[in-house]
């Protein structure tokens, strides 16, 4: 039980941190992101490093925060699949030993 | 064979959805992805997170369709590469029992 | 040993289809890869998954080998880190072993 | 104690050889890359596999800096990320043993 709810923490932690990211992008160069939505599709073509480039940073802070986001971006997804591939094998090896 | 039948339904489903999703975004921005087959060569291009952005939707709902598709999208290719690895340990470690 | 041989094949083959594929896109669309060299720069930073999308293939003919390219080639990096993460956590045991 | 070393050799040494790429590609093309710190974002857009291709290199020193780059690079990043992967699964096996 403490593990769900740990990985509940991460994705509503992972949710907050994207959301406040289009607004921060938004906020830092509003001529590139004219709307937090546009910042919204920024960040995520960039954490699943897709990365379109149809919209990028193109000033200094931008770009400190858009490495600041994808270093760590990447990072939250990595834990997550993380967990899900370890989800994935002990369901697995539960339904193995079941069957043993 | 249980999990054969559902890797077969996996990659069916996946396939469908995929060609599914090209007609949906010609529909959705006939002017950016003037043909099916280019929305397909954008959907192959977004789920494999290449992303050229030679071509990229540019409407809000277009941009929405492709946030579902690459989050779902990047999913079910998480799910068949966790599947082929599962099968690739299992059948190294068949192999290796076989030659104790 | 086999595994060894098996890699270095791997690897060879792979080689051999980069370098090939360079070659076939040169040759599909001289226009946009007025070089083999340009056509192995987008062959790497396609099957890398960077995609700049500074060069990308226009017509249907590049675009279906673009799309061969980059399901067979990212198909063959999996195996290929597969192979490494294999190896690693084998010498990883070996080396726990000898220590017990 | 031993990986634990190795671990931060490895990010000093990957971080090291990300600035200098930065400095290398500024100084192979500065017009593309009119300051190390715009190396330095492509750099990290590159080696995180996003590639905007907001810049990108242009002369076939450049292109061969850049393969280089990335070819060694995400390499660098699978190694580090194996070792992230290995100390989880360990720390999680101590605790599940601990809890046994
Ligand atoms: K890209
Ligand atoms: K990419």
């Amino acid at each position: 039980r403490a593990v769900k709810i740990n990985t509940a923490k991460l994705l509503i932690f992972t949710a907050i941190f994207y959301v406040l990211s289009a607004f921060i992008i938004h906020y830092l160069e509003p001529e590139e992101f004219p709307t937090p939505f546009i910042g919204f599709w920024w960040v995520m073509t960039t954490v699943t490093t897709i990365g379109y480039g149809d919209y990028a940073p193109r000033t200094v802070p931008g770009m400190l925060y858009g490495m600041f986001l994808y270093l760590f971006g990447i990072g939250l997804i990595g834990v997550i699949l993380g967990k899900i591939v370890d989800a994935y094998s002990y369901f697995r090896r539960m339904k193995m030993r079941g069957k043993l």
